[in-house]
């Protein structure tokens, strides 16, 4: 029988491509097979950020996503739909592993903040080798390019996802002290009542396509609720000092 | 006049010098001056990651953080200290971007998250030409060596001080889906006795130097108490279906 193969959760980072590390770049160039997931018929994010660095003799295993749209996501039935989902991808990739090929999952920013391949780790990572390597987030892309530190010293980081309940969402970002919200997109509206409630509507910062060429940062109250994709993300800073004026 | 030079925020990642992206390696190779804060006398974490890339004819600008040890945090002497430090600093930065030569200034992590770098941003950022760029955090780095996804779905994460007073931090621990708590150092049987306070004691998992060769992954209950340096950092996951067993 041959050896396990090492399974890599590899961090993508935002967007450009980069913000891949050095050491994303020496896993992508030296695994045997290269998985990642994507809407059906098409390659994805993952993957293009990470194009120049594939050789032509890796394996490729994409892994699309079944189409779920008809679907409430709160229904028994969408997530039955996407846990057998998770199921057959995580075979797939075992069947690599088993063969004594090592697979590098692709993700999208960091691995384990709310990536797709959390549901490969924890059906994987206690079976054979494995090894995360992190990635820059979209949060960190988005207040960088935004030029915004949202807290500092004493103060609390709070990362909401926006398909959260609008009293639950309103609660959490009133008792912030700087608040990231990702998972915009449909959630837009409510987002922004939620903001007008705790008086931070008018603070908050919309970036989309974070680090990418075609991004888009603007204050959000000026952004007259246009559609904004799933992947945006909204700022909430809570240090209020910014900029300073240096004493002459 | 000389054309204004750029100010570069450069995220070194959290200790493994191939977390390191390539963006980064690029600007330390192009920049003129490269910044840092340390302790006098030291040269410091971020300066060592970052070593192998520096050109013998770069500029260094070593900004060393005056000795405040003997001063409580809390006190207005310390934050005069800490503000006239900063203000220093600037100065310094703004002397060689004056002159047309663009700075590197090196940040641990991610610049923009919690580092000194921030307080040279919003005194420098909306004068000179400036461009963050994001690194990979110390928490991303924390879970992904313990391999431990602490959020996903609908769950909230926040970051945590551990220099919040004992009951806000017992509250924000408890409400919190996953949680991670920076700062640790001398706070760390305060965090416990919080932690235990919300029966979160037991899943809380401790991370010293993470991604450094000579990092610590352990149960946070198993250490018994014994020192933790400042830059440690406790998990405490939320999603609780880890390790799945796959059906067979």
């Amino acid at each position: 029988m041959s050896k396990k193969g090492t399974l890599y959760g590899v961090g993508t980072g935002p967007g450009d491509p980069e913000l891949l590390t050095l050491k994303a770049v020496r896993v992508l160039r030296e695994a045997d097979v290269l998985a990642y997931f994507c809407k059906e018929g098409r390659r994805g994010n993952a993957r293009a950020i990470v194009d120049t660095h594939i050789g032509e003799d890796m394996i490729e295993l994409a892994l699309p996503y079944p189409v779920t749209t008809e679907i409430d996501a709160k229904h028994d039935d969408y997530r039955a739909a996407i846990d057998a989902f998770y199921e057959r991808s995580a075979r797939a990739v075992m069947e690599h592993l088993d063969q004594g090929r090592s697979v590098a999952v692709l993700s999208e920013g960091d691995p384990l903040l709310y990536g797709s391949y959390m549901h490969l780790h924890v059906r994987l990572a206690h079976r054979y080798p494995a090894l995360v390597i992190p990635g820059v987030t979209a949060m960190s892309g988005s207040w960088s390019m935004a030029g915004l530190p949202l807290v500092q010293g004493d103060e609390i980081l709070r990362v909401l996802p926006g398909t959260l309940p609008l009293d639950r969402l309103t609660k959490e970002i009133a008792e912030a002290d700087g608040a990231v919200i990702m998972k915009v997109g449909r959630n837009l509206s409510k987002i922004e009542e939620a903001l007008a409630a705790c008086g931070k509507l008018d603070t908050a910062v919309y970036v989309e396509r974070a680090t990418m060429e075609n991004a888009v940062v603007e204050k959000l109250d000026s952004r007259n609720g246009r559609p904004a994709p799933y992947f945006s993300t909204i700022l909430v800073p809570g240090w209020p000092a910014r900029p300073l004026e240096m004493p002459s």
